[in-house]
């Protein structure tokens, strides 16, 4: 997986604490001193699976699109990954001793079903979980970090 | 994910069906087609972790190290994969406007720590399942699947 799932995460939580001011891909960068074009490819990403919104202009930015107990992890972790599978069943069986041309083995190999069962195990998970509910967390274990994630995007230079 | 893994699970349900007779890596490849010499790095692999045991020699080859009951799919992913999270917390926080240095952001995040909750269902899903319950899915779905794989061990010239 890549980092770009990280740095997707935590761009999405420092603007919830923003409540829907936007913030630019260069300052969401410049927090965690990330490399800010790769980051915007990220945040361009979540723009297109409609997670965030773009605008342009002095005041531009990143907004969240919609509220934050409406944006699960699966969602963030798809738009920066894909949807595949991690396990790609690439169907070897259609070259062995019992192959059958009519079978798709992606749906009936045992190997498989087993890997795509916990292939949905960690969905399910992601999906269990969302922007809010890190920010609730977040709010118990760190109180200060939204007030000091807030100061900072106020204070640092475009 | 590598397609090692696909690779390495097959080869263990075929060397499970072989009941303790050795295999050779160029056979356990031929059967559908593999790359011989990538398929004998994964094998090694399942060596090193104690999956297979290795011989040498004109009767030489592959065979299981223990039963297929006591192998789990987590254990072959591992050998092959390794046994790190597909999400690695870099822990950008360190660079944040709330960072201490003293905290280890892998284990207090609340992005990690969510991360790691699907990590661990996954994980959870290929360790209860073995090569044992993938031989018994097989013999319920395919019943000649296993002599089919005998046979063609029997036949292809060495």
């Amino acid at each position: 997986m890549s980092e770009g799932v990280e740095w997707a995460l935590h761009s999405c939580v420092n603007l919830a604490w923003m409540e829907g001011q936007a913030v630019t891909a260069a300052k969401l960068a410049a927090i965690y001193g990330l490399p800010a074009a790769y980051l915007n490819k990220q945040l361009q990403a979540l723009a297109k699976a409609g997670i965030l919104t773009s605008t342009s202009g002095p005041r531009g930015g990143f907004r969240l699109a919609r509220e934050p107990d409406r944006i699960t992890l699966l969602d963030v972790v798809t738009a920066i990954e894909g949807a595949e599978d991690a396990f790609r069943c690439e169907q070897i069986l259609r070259n062995g001793p019992s192959a059958d041309p009519e079978i798709d083995y992606r749906r009936t190999c045992a190997i498989s079903i087993a890997m795509r069962k916990a292939e949905l195990a960690w969905r399910r998970e992601l999906a269990g979980q969302t922007i809010a509910d890190i920010l609730a967390q977040v709010g118990r274990t760190a109180p200060a970090a939204a007030s000091n994630v807030r100061s900072w995007f106020a204070n640092v230079r475009p």
